[in-house]
């Protein structure tokens, strides 16, 4: 770019894109991928040790910017095939019967860059995960309020963020079956609190759909208007991107229910550089967090064998709480040397993590186990 | 790591890290240093346009992990060469008149991964910065309290945060000479605030030190000691790490004030994966923020032409919050083509943001100019 108007012929939007690509077998991790990773972020896996996860320690993933929100003028519409279109500013669904629910979101994208070959996007490695107490009006009852009519088969939710992706302009938008929207058993929100708190700017502020048990791209921040249809929705966040796929040819299947993890509170004390865990001889008490979009995380197990052997944890999960991650804990004598830690989970519809990365070319859903390195010193 | 202990004799806590190194010229950025850049995280650009910067959008950089912190419990001891040792709860310190002081911090390691080769660390590309208003105690106050004894040089500052670094096992642990420390006219906080609420977990709950015009590293967080000493402090992030070196066995220069820098709120809408960003025809405004440790910023250059020719922005800063960024604006004329916008900060002590980045082996203090690659279309 050498600061002179293009001589080729006027630029169009899409030229601003590249396509979709996995990095080549040496290929580390490139400005662009790092450009996201320093915007976006992942939960310290330390923070696990919170039942809800303070903002700016919950993972954030923003496909676009941030937009600029003035809470005092954003209007939420509700339109397309209802029988009454409603038009509500914040202080009006403040205003009517509120709920809170501990919702555990995780990105789809979560343990992408643990793939080979790696496709290229943002790489998280395990952390893109966090719970909180999200505050809002269910969707279901504002469903009720406009009167889905005759024929409405799907909810469309439009964020304020607007970019290129892939070629395509856009303000970020998906949508949900009508079925699962307007069912109040599926907990589906418009949040304006996090933690009892205003949203925060990167959270949606002021409003924001919350999906319990989907991955986060079905709960659109920023949500300024949901449309009621009589066809599938076709815009490129659902049938373009988030689709499991081996080829790039491929329809894809979509991505939706989280698949079960379990992480660990990393023992003892990192290595700067390395993160390699460091613990002195003895027993060291292991603890962490487990969840499943399918069902209840009914199991937690341990190996400090190198996967030969397992053992189970002790899984403590609220059923208040259906959508928020289960601690579980453990214990474990470190002897000198160094021992390679992992955790697995499995949730009552039998889903359990996989030993080796499900590879797809978008990396969504690699709930690959996790693997802590620790040094045990004397 | 296969899970047995080692069979080599018993491991030892330097055995974690590796030395030090700068990447090679076509490696990419690693695993290690993915996992920093997951954890960590800087300010998404657009939210230059906060004039204080949300916690969860502020930049933050953890050597170790966050601490778990009890404020009830915790403790500030203020000791060695006093005359009236202090041993001072939370609300203690609530309870003292409090100041509020409107700081930018940025970190030292901003800008490293833009450096070539590029030191192997925390790969910050240009976001490392945020704004706060951060109330507290002042520490020169605490200080006088404690009566420095005759021979006092430096006060030293030990943080909670606990790990290994390049082999050294260690507390988090600053100084700065007892002159500056002691100085009311330099700001210097012990702060237990940030933008009005408790100190988020990750930065510095209960208790941290605020160092206006210093880089990052200065202000430790989970603050737990301050030891006046008759020598200057010689650990690790004083002597060893935070030195402008160009060879590994140079005693280097410290690392201190903030070199001059400015960055622009990104115009337009972004490419999701290149994070390029689109403009339509016509007048564009630009605004961003510029700052410097050294002396008010009181010029800030914008370039549209590849950096041949640069018109001055209108400059915006309060003289009544000297440690804060200042505010600046102007527009262009966007044509359509490729653009690259280029823009430059000077202060008053006629530091200017070179052109070609300033090279060290630790990678800090990098503040080449920021660049911006913009695409007009039609």
């Amino acid at each position: 770019m050498d600061g002179t108007a293009g001589t080729g012929g006027t630029p169009r939007v899409g030229e601003v894109s590249a396509p979709g690509r996995v990095a080549g077998p040496d290929e580390g991790i490139g400005t662009a991928e790092l450009a996201l990773a320093a915007r976006n972020h992942g939960l310290p896996l330390e923070a696990l040790r919170y039942d809800t996860t303070p903002p700016g320690l919950h993972y954030v993933l923003v496909h676009y910017d941030i937009p600029a929100a003035d809470a005092g003028d954003w209007r939420l519409t509700v339109g397309g095939l209802v029988r009454r279109p409603l038009g509500l500013g914040v202080a009006e669904l403040r205003a009517r019967p509120a709920v809170t629910h501990r919702v555990t979101l995780e990105c789809a994208g979560n343990g992408r860059a643990r793939l080979s070959p790696r496709p290229v996007s943002q790489p998280w490695l395990v952390e893109a995960v966090g719970t909180a107490d999200w505050t809002g009006v269910p969707l279901a009852a504002l469903l009720a309020e406009a009167g889905p009519a005759d024929g409405a088969v799907e909810a469309v939710f439009t964020g304020a963020d607007h970019g290129v992706e892939r070629g395509t302009e856009q303000d970020y938008r998906r949508s949900l079956p009508l079925p699962h929207a307007a069912d109040p058993d599926r907990g589906v929100l418009v949040a304006y609190a996090m933690n009892g708190a205003p949203l925060p700017p990167q959270h949606g502020h002021p409003l924001r759909l919350v999906v319990p048990g989907w991955y986060g791209m079905a709960s659109v921040k920023w949500l300024r208007d949901v449309t009621l249809t009589a066809t599938p929705f076709t815009g490129f966040q659902q049938a373009v991107a988030y689709r499991y796929r081996q080829g790039p040819d491929e329809p894809g299947a979509p991505v939706d229910v989280i698949a079960p993890r379990a992480l660990m509170i990393p023992p003892g004390f990192p290595d700067f550089m390395s993160r390699t865990r460091v613990v002195h001889p003895g027993p060291v008490p292991l603890a962490g967090r487990a969840w499943s979009g399918h069902a209840p995380v009914t199991r937690v197990e341990l190996s400090t064998d190198g996967e030969r052997s397992w053992t189970d944890a002790e899984v403590t999960a609220d059923p208040e709480r259906p959508w928020a991650w289960a601690g579980w804990r453990t214990s474990w004598t470190a002897a000198p040397g160094a021992h390679l830690l992992t955790v697995r989970a499995t949730d009552a519809a039998g889903h359990t993590q996989p030993l080796t990365a499900p590879w797809n070319r978008g990396g969504f859903g690699n709930n690959l186990v996790q693997r802590v390195e620790v040094l045990c010193v004397t």
